[in-house]
């Protein structure tokens, strides 16, 4: 048994390459077809509402190229919209949320979890609802951190000063309180750990939810014995709503090597269901 | 001669609120009816193709309202989208470029002049080009500023340590190359002018397009005999595509009053031309 179609990914913009480059290291010969929405990016500002029809919008034109698995790769999507596009896609779909929740729920043995992430992210409640799946009487805390995003996206390192000085405003607070896990809810702040170490110090785990949701769904292609099993080297090929250049400069740091294959998608292709399917 | 219908506004979202503030400052009698595009927020990271795009579609919205201008309050739209605007609208359009580049060349006198504005506007190069029309030998240093627009909307004001470190990061080098002018090339800007003034001290004259623009409008009304003759106060009715709450309670800060008459307009209702005319 084996499936060899593609694994569709997407997120609000660049930020789910890091999930993206999770999954190409664990499995290097699939075929990932990603979709950024960067003419509507970030999410993490906007509705439940808003941001689901966005969600829906991008999961419809990823079932054109066939995929066995949907990964949002996006806190702020898989917190406000996941349910919603389980129930509509007939694949399945695993979001970012879950994996992480249930990673720090593991390492806190009834500790306090602290988890840092977007605005809408946090007033979904999204982590703390998983959580308490895995144990009704976790204590969580919760911080939005919305300058890291900017941040991450200007160019900035852990080691540049303000990044710094940012860090320690939004994370000295949390480590008062003593938790032992760092949930880093949004998929642009791997780029920041180093920073983020540097305040939490050795007591805090951090707990990447890219790279959990990453080994989950291995796990689940695993057990579903839907792996590919091509012997050639797998493909990323990346779908953006706007600014394809702006899209491949940046999108290096978060995958970890260069991209090559970027297409802009115009806004009449993308929401047209007419449009013909394009070949990967 | 009179007019009493109202003047139309946008922006990408709140930032535009600060040239309504110095419009009704000035035009206290005028009803102004604003569209904010909160659901694809932020323009300034985005391509000039999906900017002018968002315009258009926003001015076609608002001329349901049978405004006697509209006045493009958002620095990036008024940067790449304008010239399009001016051909497409039946009614005359006003940038926040263009006043904001003649005051800046006025109070030159030939020296160096500094604009400050998002990653767009400032790859458009519209500032300078505008500038060129004035004097044609105008020194003009051009700097994106991605921290400033984030660290407004997190309610970080001017005093903060962070805010502070950040406009220092940005400006120290521009003060360094001895400006006499610093354009605010962003509506969210001027909501750190202590900050900014701190830095660049006395010798650095602020301009700040959103108000020259206010200026320009009462100019350009008065000489076509279009200002209202209403003799009760005027109103702001705003619309927003997204987060109608967020945007009342962010929204106070730039307009300088309460705002509380905010409507979300649903995606579909936006976008469709068989919407009926909202009546203000």
């Amino acid at each position: 048994m084996a499936d060899d179609r593609c694994i569709g990914v997407f997120d609000s913009g660049i930020g789910g390459l890091t999930v993206v480059r999770e999954l190409q290291r664990r499995l290097p010969n699939e075929r990932i077809v990603y979709f950024g929405d960067t003419a509507r990016v970030p999410y993490g500002i906007k509705s439940t509402q808003t941001v689901t029809r966005f969600s829906r919008e991008i999961c419809e034109f990823l079932l054109r190229f066939d995929p066995k698995v949907i990964v949002v790769a996006c806190n702020t999507a898989s917190a406000v919209a996941l349910a919603e596009l389980e129930e509509m896609l007939p694949v399945p779909v695993y979001g970012v949320v879950e994996p992480g929740a249930r990673e720090a729920v593991l390492h806190a043995e009834g500790h306090t979890i602290a988890v840092i992430a977007t605005e809408a992210t946090i007033l979904s409640d999204a982590y703390r609802k998983a959580m308490a799946k895995y144990n009704p009487g976790a204590r969580v805390l919760q911080k939005p951190c919305p300058l890291f995003v900017p941040l991450v996206e200007e160019g900035r390192h852990s080691d540049d000063a303000i990044t710094r000085a940012v860090v320690r405003d939004y994370l000295e607070p949390i480590v008062r309180l003593d938790p032992k896990v760092l949930v880093l809810g949004c998929t642009h702040y791997p780029l920041l750990k180093d920073a983020i170490a540097e305040v939490t110090g050795e007591g805090i785990r951090l707990v990447d939810s890219g790279e959990q949701t990453a080994r989950v769904v291995v796990e689940r292609l695993t057990a579903l014995e839907a792996l590919s099993v091509r012997t050639m080297k797998g493909s990323l090929s990346c779908y953006v709503s706007d600014n394809p250049q702006r899209f491949k400069e940046l999108g290096q740091r978060f995958c970890g090597h260069p991209i090559t294959d970027v297409t802009w998608v115009p806004h009449e292709q993308f929401l047209s269901h007419d449009a013909p399917s394009p070949v990967v």
